[in-house]
């Protein structure tokens, strides 16, 4: 069937979705469980198919680690599912109840988003995950994985949905998209698809965003600051420095750029520059940094650059007003961090940066939904509506007013004969 | 100055808007009120040369009521404004405070979403209230309101700035936009304006959605549906299906279709139709409906209509899913109501149909932020994304999440020599 015709039949099948009650959701997301359990010698077996295919095609040593699903992310996955269970219902949950009037009482009540596009990276342990957290948020879904584990995604997804369906909750609900171009048709499905999440390089999330009427969540760059602040402590600032920028290089919350007090620099860069470099990180640096360190001198405007690789930007800045001048310039809102022991400046940093994630003396590597503690995420958003930062189940959920009368009309409220009385209760 | 550049610093003033205290900023609109009151002469002669030139222009008279600036919509202005000093400050609220360890504290604080842009019609009183929604939640603002109220505008805009400075917000918060070729200008601000909310006819709403980069809140058509259940207590429904239909038919809503139950149809038709013809409404129904009563025969491909006007669709439906089924994909998901005593109906009505408001035995015409009890309203939102049906103070803020460490690094909790312990405090 053609991408466009599921996705309206999904739109049709989603307020079904929305009303099934946490028991169904639960229910589906315990049988998911038990057949991946029950299923893991053929989810192996097609791993296989797709490692072999990586091997043939030189695929690199750490793409290939993200391909292989063993039986250490499948017991991840699973465990992963059994915490999404212990979760309350992300739905019904009531954030305002109101009476307008004598037996007038409005509402609000958290409800599913509706018809979600996830596009997401050669990662079967993530199709699991994705999965498994619209289900319970009640979302139909659109699924589109890397081409590189087609094979693992194949079996993942039919696992999925076979339980789903057996669970009793409407088939249709989940659809798997395989082909590259599939992803262009999706692009077109605005009026029935509600939100998409895009999740891979800059340029491949700029695409989505830039080709499509449909609101997307995501962040195309993660370009992170630290600010090393005059009242700094380096006992502390050398291991975060070196842990965000090192610990895993790739992700996005890893430093970029790193901002020092030029009060301090004499002193502390040279240490910082032995730490770096001693972990393989190569230092670029403005004019005035290559008079203290060695490095690659930098121009202003490549401040903007995102290197996902051991690379770092540094510059001096005078003090933490700069400092916040040059992160809300050219950070991509991801999330930047200060270190020092200064309470004033903090304050001043954590109020005045305008990213989804202010951070005090620790790494910009915490930015992420497992760390805060969500279960799991679908995303992290760099856009300020709806969500920000690690997206888990609160940011799948949107709300609908209810409003109970019991006879009423505006009329009677405009010539004075009725009054409201807003009354929370 | 351009309105791109002068976007640009106000990007750049949004933070420190962001940082005022309730105090400043109720102080503020304390300093407006009064010099509303102190400058009303001015003001009405400005409302004047409006009005004397929308005479000249041969304007409407319901379009002249729009544009009228009196005591009357001067005192509704400060006492719209004298409520929302009364309203707690939306900034800093806390949805989340979590130990994800001993000493690393997770924090998720409401705050500004920075800078909105605001399109709206010709309005005068519309200015006061938006700029008011702008400055009591920390947003810095463009507003460009229609070019028949340039006058009364350039007044109001000159009180409400002056004063806000001499509060000591930061200058260039708010901007005032009078040439319509600047709204084009506006919408390449993508970067430096994090919101768009356009409001006006569904032509000028689509275009805006249709020519920018910028997140765009609001609505461009109000379909709204009427569904009659076959249990339905015709004493309550004839008077709430004339009022959702008359009692302001331009607003986005006033009900647009009339579902009615197949089984009672013959009986209930002769009656409302009466009703509606006796306040004016044309009808018009399908070829069943034409054969129960006199009307205009309709296609069903014509039920995606909006007439703002004295007219309504009219159709059978055999059951409350039916009625679902149509509102589903017909409605703009603003507001859609069903008419019946029988709970079992409602609730699947109430549950299934996905839209911003779903009413329970009253009229669509309640779907308002004053009506709900919001104190002022910026716009409706069709979106399901952020905020959903009428938007107060809460739908201009978003939140960040402040981390506040010791130390921490990533590499000992992937090292297993740190644990999360997520507990909420």
């Amino acid at each position: 069937m053609k991408i466009r015709e599921a996705a309206h039949d999904m739109k049709l099948a989603a307020p079904i979705l929305a009303s099934t009650t946490i028991g169904q959701r639960n229910g589906a997301l315990k049988k998911i469980a038990k057949a991946l359990e029950d299923h893991k010698a053929e989810i192996f077996e097609a791993n296989k198919k797709d490692m072999d295919a990586a091997e043939k095609n030189n695929i690199a040593a750490a793409v290939k680690k993200r391909l292989k699903y063993d039986e250490g992310k499948l017991r991840d996955g699973i465990a992963g599912i059994e915490q999404l269970i212990e979760l309350p219902d992300p739905l019904g949950k009531l954030s305002l109840n109101r009476q307008l009037d004598e037996n007038l009482i409005l509402k609000r009540v958290s409800v599913p988003i509706g018809v979600i596009g996830v596009i997401f990276e050669a990662r079967p342990d993530a199709l699991v995950q994705i999965s498994a957290l619209c289900i319970k948020s009640g979302n139909c879904a659109v699924l589109k994985g890397g081409k590189e584990t087609v094979e693992t995604n194949r079996i993942l997804f039919k696992i999925i949905y076979d339980s789903v369906v057996k669970a009793g909750l409407p088939e249709g609900c989940l659809l798997q998209a395989e082909l590259h171009n599939e992803i262009d048709e999706l692009l077109t499905c605005d009026g029935d698809i509600d939100l998409l999440i895009p999740r891979g390089s800059n340029k491949f999330v700029r695409y989505i965003m830039e080709n499509t009427k449909i609101p997307v969540m995501g962040h195309s760059s993660g370009i992170c600051h630290i600010y090393l602040d005059k009242d700094c402590d380096m006992k502390k600032a050398i291991p975060i420095i070196v842990d965000a920028k090192i610990q895993y290089p790739a992700a996005c919350n890893a430093v970029e750029t790193l901002l020092v007090n030029r009060n301090i620099a004499k002193e502390a860069l040279p240490e910082i520059a032995e730490a770096l470099t001693g972990s393989g990180v190569k230092l670029r640096g403005t004019e005035e940094v290559s008079e203290l360190i060695s490095c690659e001198i930098m121009a202003e405007d490549e401040f903007d650059t995102e290197y996902t690789d051991l690379i770092i930007s540094i510059k001096l800045v005078a003090d933490v007003k700069e400092a916040v001048e040059h992160i809300n310039r050219y950070s991509s809102h991801h999330t930047d961090s200060i270190l020092t022991e200064n309470a004033e400046a903090a304050e001043y940093f954590m109020n005045l940066v305008d990213s989804a994630g202010v951070y005090h003396n620790c790494s910009t590597r915490f930015s992420d939904g497992y760390r805060y503690g969500f279960g799991a995420e679908v995303g992290i958003s760099t856009g300020k509506l709806h969500a920000r930062g690690p997206v888990g189940l609160e940011g799948l959920v949107t709300y609908k007013y209810k409003l109970f009368g019991s006879g009423q009309i505006v009329g009677d409220y405009a010539s004075g004969k009725s009054h409201f009385h807003h009354k929370d209760i």
